[in-house]
């Protein structure tokens, strides 16, 4: 692949992990030269062996910008080290708090070459096996230059954003930090607490988990070595959404011990006002999902929704969805749902509105058992 | 479509929405007789319409058994005026909570011909145009039997949710509603609770959302009728692991409070104290999640995710799928992820252990993209 690249290299990549290695695999592909960097030998070898770049060695070009890539809570460190070590390049890194990093980068000095920053990418799995050249493309890249930050090494680091594939986002390390506290952090701490709740829980009732459970339980598989960084590097803004939604869960509750207390002596006055709290933590619900953006950045719209019977054999989802294709319609969205223990899984399809009704008559004819 | 079914009708369905004409579409479907009620004389003719049953008359033989797929807070009403009208029938109902109806029920005598169930299907549409005759092909479906329930009762049931395809479970009421309390209601809560911090939240913040909050998410766009209905039907059980929930919640408040006061006066030793305590939140949420089944009721299983950018033209991703089918290669699960403002999507294909290699050299060969 070559193509027009805006960055000048060499870039050096410090801490060849996951997004490190992603970062030099993308820049080498398009052309740059990428020096690596980490304190592992053995990520560093595996790193080069993806072809995420080389080691640089004492006549190489010093680097034009450099990518700190390394765990959040060694981040600070490694920046400042790289400011004072490359007096003429630019330092961004790439981990997923921003404040604390900046607030001590800036107290360090010489902090006009650094814009901190942070790609709203990752996968299942870590380690620079897992790199990829395309790991940022499409994907949403946050740059948060500091007051201090001079007007070029901003451009240089959303050069090398624009490079790799990813939407350039700019916005204030604080701004930055509330925004994934509420998206990522808290969803994440409630993800787990739901899931905790089912440690003990008795076998029968996990065999009728659905969707919905695997759904809001997805991220509490996340790693907790991770996320205890993650919390840590932003406490602040996590506990005042997580405060808010404490004050919300009390509410809720209390709602419930009146209810539950019913048999008692709960007048129909105070039952009909513990149904409307109820009521309207659901609707504040409603009110919240709808304000996240669907597909292209544009209000969710709602689909049509087809449910084909998919028995679980090899080349069954593939043949459902080649017949999908040939009809020339386009998938907007899809769910996959197998039932414990039974040979059969659900596929839902979601299409445009008014499509609906042409692929359940099509799929029928082809032999496939809508339900729906 | 001709089976052979164990249910002997007629079958009588109160309550011809998405449920109700669901059961009568099935049962129809597979040559038995369905009579059909509703309050409502539009959905009446719109559940005849769709074929599931017709109007009862003055000279037809009496229903063998009765399925009330009414609201909830009126459930039990039906049960017991269905119960006093014919007195031979066997009658069911198809409400998610279970102990309130029962109490009632029994309170009501003449409750060993009532056997409570639940099935645990839906869909997003609801009402007799969206019911289908499969839409408990492979759910489990709860039988509630209680004390008095009798043998000849509990089979006729059984026999029913046999003929409409899902998987009979077999559970007291308790035991039903502390399940679904914990794998349906609470989860739903805490999803909405999620969902309404994102009310206030400013649109740069929304436009970084990923997969993780779409997921933890999607369920907060219930209908507040409907969960009013149902939280309120079972506020003891929900009430129970909420309260559980908000102490586990409360821990991790007050960990993320010593580390924002950190720069105060908080030791290192007591930092330390607060990050364990997040390390233990989150390690909770692993093993709570890892007890959910995988498919077929088996334990999750690791899948080699494969990742692939998808153009987001009609037929794309039928075309990816077409070629996966063609390789012989079964989807064992997928997940599909669209940035906001960007022309592709990324789909992220699960296959069985070791098939990952195969399938990401195929398609690159074939001129996809791989992302791993």
């Amino acid at each position: 692949m070559t193509e027009v690249t805006g960055t000048r290299g060499p870039v050096l990549v410090v801490g060849a992990g996951l997004l490190g290695a992603s970062v030099g695999l993308g820049m080498a592909t398009r052309g740059v030269e990428v020096y690596l960097e980490d304190v592992s030998p053995t990520t560093l070898a595996l790193a080069r062996d993806v072809g995420a770049g080389r080691l640089m060695t004492d006549g190489d070009a010093p680097p034009q910008i450099v990518v700190v890539a390394a765990p959040p809570d060694v981040t600070a460190r490694l920046v400042i080290e790289q400011l004072a070590r490359f007096p003429h390049a630019v330092v961004t890194d790439v981990s997923s708090v921003k404040g604390e990093i900046e607030r001590e980068v800036v107290a360090a000095g010489a902090a006009s070459r650094f814009v901190g920053s942070h790609p709203l990418a990752g996968r299942e799995r870590s380690g620079p096996t897992a790199a990829t050249a395309d790991l940022f493309a499409g994907r949403p890249w946050v740059l948060c230059p500091h007051e201090g930050s001079s007007k070029d090494a901003i451009v240089v680091v959303r050069e090398l954003v624009v490079d790799l594939g990813a939407a350039p986002v700019t916005m204030t390390s604080q701004a930055h930090d509330e925004a994934v506290a509420l998206i990522s952090h808290v969803p994440q701490v409630m993800s787990s607490l739901v899931a905790a709740r089912l440690t003990d829980a008795p076998q029968a009732a996990l065999d009728l988990a659905g969707q919905g459970l695997r759904d809001v339980t997805r991220i509490a598989a996340g790693d907790p070595a991770l996320w205890v960084q993650i919390l840590g590097a932003n406490p602040k803004a996590v506990l005042d959404v997580l405060t808010q939604l404490r004050t919300d869960l009390d509410g809720a509750i209390a709602a419930l011990e009146q209810l539950a207390g019913g048999d008692l002596d709960v007048g129909d006055q105070q039952r009909a006002g513990a149904l409307g709290a109820l009521a309207r933590t659901i609707a504040a619900g409603n009110a919240g999902h709808e304000r996240i953006p669907g597909k292209h950045g544009g209000s969710q719209r709602t689909y049509d929704a087809v449910t084909v019977l998919v028995p679980d054999r090899p080349g069954e989802l593939g043949r459902l969805f080649a017949e999908v294709g040939a009809l020339g319609i386009n998938l907007e969205d899809l769910e996959l749902e197998h039932s414990p223990r039974q040979p059969v899984g659900l596929a839902t399809l979601a299409v445009l509105p008014g499509v609906g009704e042409t692929l359940t008559a099509a799929l029928q004819e082809n032999g496939w058992t809508v339900a729906g």
